[in-house]
């Protein structure tokens, strides 16, 4: 990681965790201990891919930095609730998070179940705030894009998609449709909405960043499946393993370890070349993605 | 209730009832299953209380039908969302809802948790969507609005409010507290933005139909109440008296009957007197207002 990409992405890590915690009601405002549930669950913890997304997408736009932090921390926000809702019993029934009890454990299954409710309408009130941006028709459809990639058709039908899934044989393509809806839908958004934040970019730009943002997407989770294939429990923050001991069919269970790599390769190449289509504003976009697929190995 | 009401109401449900299809997708749409247990909780039932005063609001701004019918959806399916979670075991495990097993029953716990989930999510992508109204900026507002009556705020605060308040003994203001939020905050929600999807209302105009607004959710919650301790199940098609099994504080455990009958009459003649200085635009919310009051007395 270069020193300059070191500073750029601290910077925007701080920037990110001011920007919730302004958000997030204090434990002061009634009801307190859901006040207080919500900020256990957001704050002090994750990688904020998400946002390190959108900030990086938004520097291909020359968009202002400050309104793209509120795009990223909506994204954020989706992403936390969908976290707290899968640990419940009834989903992935998971008692560790970032290296901390999940909110269910933590609080109780109705606080956990009220917390992502919340948080879920807390991305759409940030994202819909007056002065977020300059053209509020544009903003509009970033609410409507947003909607789309967290519900039926995005995110939660993915995990709809993963729920079916457990026990069964997938092929590598069931297993990709499943992913691109799952966890592709939300980091897609996260490149888009970033990116709309500033000047307008034109048609092939925009084919090239949705080409690009559906490569990371899919990346992302071959990594999150290699690493929970390798890693203990103790790196992950997660109980490791979770997912062979669940039965649910990954890119490790169906490749093997050596092949599931080959494939982040090959997808990480994808999205490098057309990066390398966007020019030299894509540089941002470029080291956040080296960084996100470099984790751990 | 007069034939003019009877007709345009009817018209109104139905105009309901056609969006509300249009917008929830398939079930040839992948993951099915979700899809159809979206149907299932939101068609063929429900009082619609919410879009009926979001389309009578929308007529005292001179809006478009169309468009209101929009509005009223968008905050209905906050309201379907809500009932799925409140319904799951980990809330009031609740088995029945509009006369048919609930949706954690009829499918699975984790399908009503993603149905909820989705369901929010449209309510939001269905707001933003272009050309809801002829003014974005406006529109952004409608979305925040909403956002901040759904959250932790708003309705799901409430029901946190209402979970913490089992078993304890609540003043009448801390049960009115309780109830301006679960259920009042999306109710002022739906008379607001019904209004707002026509004619700029001026400060006074927004002030009176934000009392208005204000006493139409409490009065709705007290006709509850005392629908709730009165009717047997079969006429409510939920499980009566459940809140008093579960020594949840309601107006008539704390007022008795005959009292929380005259706080709703008394509720009542407050919201007809500030409709009176809304003038005759405002003719369809008092009689939705007359029909949500006598409902079954």
């Amino acid at each position: 990681m270069s020193a300059d990409f070191s500073v750029w992405m601290n910077d925007c890590l701080a920037l990110v965790e001011v920007c919730l915690d302004k958000h997030l009601a204090t434990v002061d405002c009634a009801p307190a201990r859901l006040h207080e549930a919500m900020r256990y669950v957001v704050l002090g913890g994750g990688k904020r891919v998400r946002p390190l997304l959108a900030l990086a997408a938004g520097e291909l736009s020359g968009a202002d930095q400050e309104r793209v932090v509120l795009t990223g921390v909506a994204v954020e926000l989706i992403h936390a609730y969908s976290l707290v809702h899968d640990d419940l019993p009834c989903m992935d029934d998971d008692t560790l998070r970032r290296g901390k009890p999940t909110c269910h454990i933590r609080y109780d299954e109705a606080t956990a179940l009220l917390v992502g409710d919340s948080l879920q309408s807390l991305a759409f009130q940030i994202l819909a705030q007056p002065g977020l941006t300059q053209n509020p028709g544009k903003q509009l459809e970033m609410v409507e894009q947003l909607a789309i990639a967290a519900g039926s058709r995005g995110m939660a039908g993915g995990q709809a998609i993963d729920l079916d899934s457990v026990g069964k044989t997938l092929s590598l393509s069931e297993l990709e449709f499943m992913h691109i809806h799952k966890t592709g839908a939300l980091i897609r958004a996260a490149v888009m909405l970033g990116a709309y934040c500033g000047d307008e970019l034109n048609a092939s730009q925009i084919k090239q960043l949705d080409h690009f943002a559906k490569c990371i997407g899919l990346v992302f989770q071959v990594v999150d499946d290699i690493l929970d294939a390798e890693a203990t429990t103790d790196t992950l923050g997660k109980t490791a393993g979770k997912d062979a001991e669940n039965n649910k069919p990954t890119y490790v269970s169906i490749l093997g370890v050596k092949q599931a790599r080959e494939l982040a390769k090959s997808i990480h190449q994808d999205a490098c070349q057309t990066l390398d289509k966007l020019g030299a504003d894509a540089t941002r976009l470029r080291q956040v993605t080296d960084f996100i697929i470099e984790r751990e190995f």
